[in-house]
């Protein structure tokens, strides 16, 4: 099902060469000031154009079709819509036989009986995250000013260096290659106590919504999986003042489920776009042999360099859906 | 909201000392046979008493008190309960001032303004997964009899060799310490085309439950992070027959967010048991100054070493949720 | 939060004066064959023009943007959208401040804080029920084709004889009022057994539905009201044959909550269109004070006339998220 | 599915003639004082022993057996068991095979391939009212002191004067018969501007529990099916203050699904109990014949009787759900 959410909630719709992608928000409270102009710096940062993205260039206008009276939200759905404008589908035409490796061709195929639109993965593309990305917009409007994102893309194709990612891009580009990378990012100004206890942790929503992200195959929040390596007199983060404030944050900024007042931190791990201009050898369900892929259509080399908007937003929204509107008191 | 899952749903209760842990299981068909000995092997695999775990002894009797009748399930909720038996509550008297580092102490006195119960990490405690584990036991009779799981304990302290594991628990008993570890598990015979595009995927299902057990702070499918330092050339697993095999799994057996036919792999990263026997310094409440705590109570050495069978029964939950009761016919 | 149904599930969105009224449908199985022509049937019998109904007039084009490929769904999110196009909103300057009795004007304010959109109602506006009708035309391609729909008005202004409804109609035209009216709906051809016990009984998810449309202010089910005033002997249906046929139909086709095999009947009480023409004593939140309230703007007679086709689309909706795809066995 | 709820959530479990009827509450904040004495008042008048009601006799003690801490919630899931103890179930050895006309045996079976638990109708048994009943207790206790509640039975066999009800109790036990009866609810004090547009409008919420209580066959709002006969200048509700209070009250509190600040009304229609003294033809599916049928077992004579605590428990469980925190400031 394409929803998301308690409070906050996401449905979302669309395909890559359809006419639109959309999403209706809901839960959002009355009142709030919102403009088209709102969503430009953060649909920027996702929209390709630099170095090592996709040639395919889409103005990324959201129209906000419901939801909105004067200018403000006035707490009924807000739907947004992108129209889709650079489509090339004839690119796509032996996808649905000759399933690209490691894209969703196949599954989706045997998902949806053959019925799926095909073009440019259809509704499995990333482009339904320009929706997502928009939607984090809304999110960061329901949170408290004092919450702050820092999100970056710290390591290319195995490099923490990120003077050095455009040479890495330069060389995957001549090889006909793409690189995969990790993207951290870091949450500071939350208030402790946000989140529930086991099934609606922090950390369970916050993954359920990354993994949504396409290409994205791990998450870790704090010391993650070096801190399975670790001692627990080493990863422990001691407690230093009244509000709760740690000496480290091992723990990413989240026990038990629940903010503990520190930045919340984690990391996202995305792989390298599956679509490569070399040709790959793999099953052709047409004929029924092995044979030479060769991907046409225009791809990103890398695709967490432009993920990272759509990172920040699921952060955005999990919190908005977990914000907490009176601050507890704590009478022990 | 302590529930989880679309068609076949979870809803659990209970605290560390309280009189029981509980949880009801809906969707479930009717005609199932189900007795209480069908939990003991999964339980005992969860259950202390190895090296390494707490000295708490808890025999774990599943009390199924609804939804079944002559032996088999009726199709009404499915309602378990485990007494808590070996309770020691006198030993976390400090606990609600004096928070114990990196645990949940803290972050539940603020979310719940002080009223939360204290005794072992009440709600919060790793208690509850003897719940989670009986579910899994439940969710594997739902699924088709090819699905097999393989779980396992794959590093400890940073060391991925087996034979040394006892070695490495033996050092941090001594230093009163503890350790993290990694679980890995692989789920082999799922049926292609299992799982949702976007928010519904099986990773983000799978990571929301696994994100839920309490210590989890990492999870990756297939190459997971190591992939991200990967080209796509290196990544991408090609095709070679008509069922949608490949040659390698760097997937971990999804594309799209959905099962491709290969095995399901992923890796959870288990942080080392914050208590540990050796005093911490950190921020006592009531005093208002960072004082030396020791920590009471009856902890394990290494959390991951009974978490294998929860990471194992939450596989199992979400694919018995993301069951496609009729064959998908490929029609392209 | 502006969404139904489990697994066929609808989210809605628009105004009555906005651009347009949206839905997006999720669970619709791949491949059925879907054109907007589809669609024409049931949105005319809601659709105004004929005597009694507004003098708006609205095309009510769906325009299918997402989840069709090649006329046939594609199993992802099926998005529709219906163009705002005779809309006349200085009609409704006056209505924030002097609320229009018994309508939303009121509630809405004070539920969101004076921010909602007054024109036409807004978000209120019983203009989005042309989303639902929508929605119910794709739910009746999700059931077998066995089952039919049988929709009638059947009681106006107190009076049962629809050949004296015209009569009733234009007394009320020219007396500036409005006229209440009962639906009835019979549904013949549902298999025995859809339904779940208790929250979600065919009763429970119809009525969820049927008290969303606007106007709906009573539901009853078989005997309804009236079989509270018969005898156990008197209302009860007993069985006459191995299919579970009855020979009365008193339970309105549901026993525990569960079709039975027999038609589903139910009743719906529309209230008067609260706009009516002649001046109404009421309080003006601007003045202070009770003034008489003339309604400008274009409005039905009787309500009842249009929703209809409403009722029968939410039996329809309610039906496809309740279907069992595979038949069950009877093993006693 | 066995859950309702959005922000106060329930699940329940359990079977007239199993161990226990179990209910679990999420979405309680902490700190609030319980103890199983504050159930008593609500659960006397749904216990049986008044004239007209079963000869089953259960003493229906409240087990608390999580979330609570020091006698107050904790916030964490409150789990409440009602153990069965006064069960005959070698009454119901016939009924798997002779359904009892207007019962759930027969679609129960269908519905769950007869592996259902037959004994006094297993999970479709009004005896899971008690834990509907006590979970309205709670929701009482999140609701603002000035909720109050009246509750009656206003109508039975179709006699609106309850000076006579007890002789026509006596008629009907006299002659092997029931009686159905319609409730009154009345709830002052509510707020305006509780409840949500469209899907989850109060009378939807409200309608979608009461129709889970079994025997309930209609409900109407304010003028309801009356309504429905009368001119909108005869049902309309003037505003005669800044509040938003009404002359009349027709509408029974809620506009736009909305509750508007006056008291909210509604009535519930509850047919016979179908279980009556005297023999019934109906179909035996065992013989293939229609056959006399002698029902034994306790049952009530006018369930109605006993329904009224639980009709007031839906009211109160709903508005738990819907109830705002924060009261809106009105700026038109």
């Amino acid at each position: 099902m394409n929803q998301f959410g308690h409070n906050f909630r996401l449905s979302i719709w669309g395909e890559s060469h359809g006419p639109q992608i959309g999403i209706v928000l809901d839960g959002i409270p009355a009142g709030i000031a919102l403009s088209e102009e709102d969503f430009e710096a953060d649909l920027s940062r996702r929209r390709s154009g630099a170095h090592g993205t996709t040639a395919r260039r889409e103005r990324d206008i959201p129209h906000l079709v419901s939801g909105l009276y004067r200018g403000r939200t006035t707490g009924a759905p807000l739907a947004m819509e992108f129209t889709n404008e650079d489509v090339r589908s004839e690119d796509y035409r032996s996808t649905a036989d000759h399933c690209r490796p490691s894209h969703a061709d196949h599954t989706a195929a045997v998902r949806f009986g053959g019925f799926n639109d095909p073009r440019g993965g259809g509704h499995f593309s990333a482009r339904l995250t320009v929706a997502l990305t928009a939607a984090g917009v809304v999110a960061k409007r329901l949170l408290p000013p004092t919450i702050r994102f820092h999100t970056a893309v710290t390591r290319i194709g195995g490099c923490n260096d990120p003077l050095r990612f455009e040479e890495l891009l330069d060389k995957a580009e001549r090889e006909g290659d793409s690189l995969g990378g990790v993207i951290t990012c870091r949450v500071e100004g939350i208030p402790a106590g946000w989140g529930e206890p086991l099934f609606d942790s922090v950390e369970s929503l916050l993954s359920h919504l990354l993994f949504a992200i396409p290409a994205v195959k791990g998450v870790e929040f704090g010391s993650g999986f070096s801190g399975a390596d670790r001692t627990g007199s080493q990863n422990n983060d001691p407690i230093i003042d009244a509000e709760g404030h740690t000496s480290t944050n091992f723990a990413g900024g989240i026990n038990g489920g629940l903010t503990n007042g520190n930045a919340l931190e984690f990391r996202v791990a995305v792989k390298p776009t599956p679509s490569i201009a070399r040709p790959q050898e793999t099953f052709n369900f047409g004929t029924g042999r092995i044979e030479p892929l060769t991907i046409r259509g225009r791809h990103d080399r890398c695709v967490a360099l432009r993920a990272g908007a759509v990172v920040e937003a699921a952060a955005a929204i999990v919190l908005a859906d977990l914000r907490r509107p009176i601050p507890q008191t704590l009478t022990k």
